[in-house]
């Protein structure tokens, strides 16, 4: 059903900053910067492997992300699986009673279907699962 | 430098609860079990594409898990990424001033040589740098 990791998204107060370590002292490619209007953010892609480093940093405090960052505090935001078919997926785990944030599929950036899972199902992570459009 | 995310590292209080999300809801393999006496831990290895999420269980209050647990929540401890002479990637992380909890190579698991970047220059992640043995 989960075929790998596609991203990990990790909340930033600076993309310069994060830039600095991820692109330019671990020599990571920088795929694309983009500004995400309706979640506050400004957000950097890093391929890595078969996965994406995605730094996440709030262009407001209302962002989401500003609000996990007063809450918590920087680091890792949620970590994303790709699946193959995420209306079976989430059938089979509303079907096991796991908590779900979202119970159907919402359609994110580049035109994922995505779902998120409750972190109280997942030992304290919040899980991503996303499908390819 | 970098060739991909070699695993997640998870805390969890309870490797029994974790497994019921991650293999039996998710449908993941469980690659291994192991005790690792050193760490006062035990260890779910659960192979996810190029990547493991590998839950870290503590055996003792004492361990490292135990103590991170309480000082934060169960949840995401770090992230490791494989790399192909971890050597050459200590020496430019050194030279840039990047700051390194091992400067040089310990032995992990498996006998792979593994190093950890500080939290300070990550944005907030225990960052692991691992070469395969």
């Amino acid at each position: 059903m989960l075929t790998h990791v596609d991203h990990i998204g990790i909340a930033v107060t600076s993309l310069e900053e994060a830039l600095a370590f991820y692109r330019d002292s671990l020599g990571l490619a920088v795929h694309e910067i983009e500004e995400v209007p309706d979640q506050k953010v400004r957000v950097a892609m890093l391929p890595l492997g078969q996965t994406h480093i995605e730094l996440l940093e709030p262009t407001s405090p209302a962002s989401p992300i500003a609000k996990f960052m007063e809450k918590k505090a920087p680091g890792i935001h949620h970590i994303a699986v790709a699946v193959a078919d995420i209306e079976a997926v989430l059938a089979n785990l509303k079907a096991r009673g796991v908590r779900l944030i979202n119970e159907e599929p919402l359609t994110g950036a580049g035109g994922k279907r995505i779902a998120f899972v409750h972190p109280a199902a997942t030992g304290g992570i919040l899980l991503e699962l996303c499908q390819s459009a």
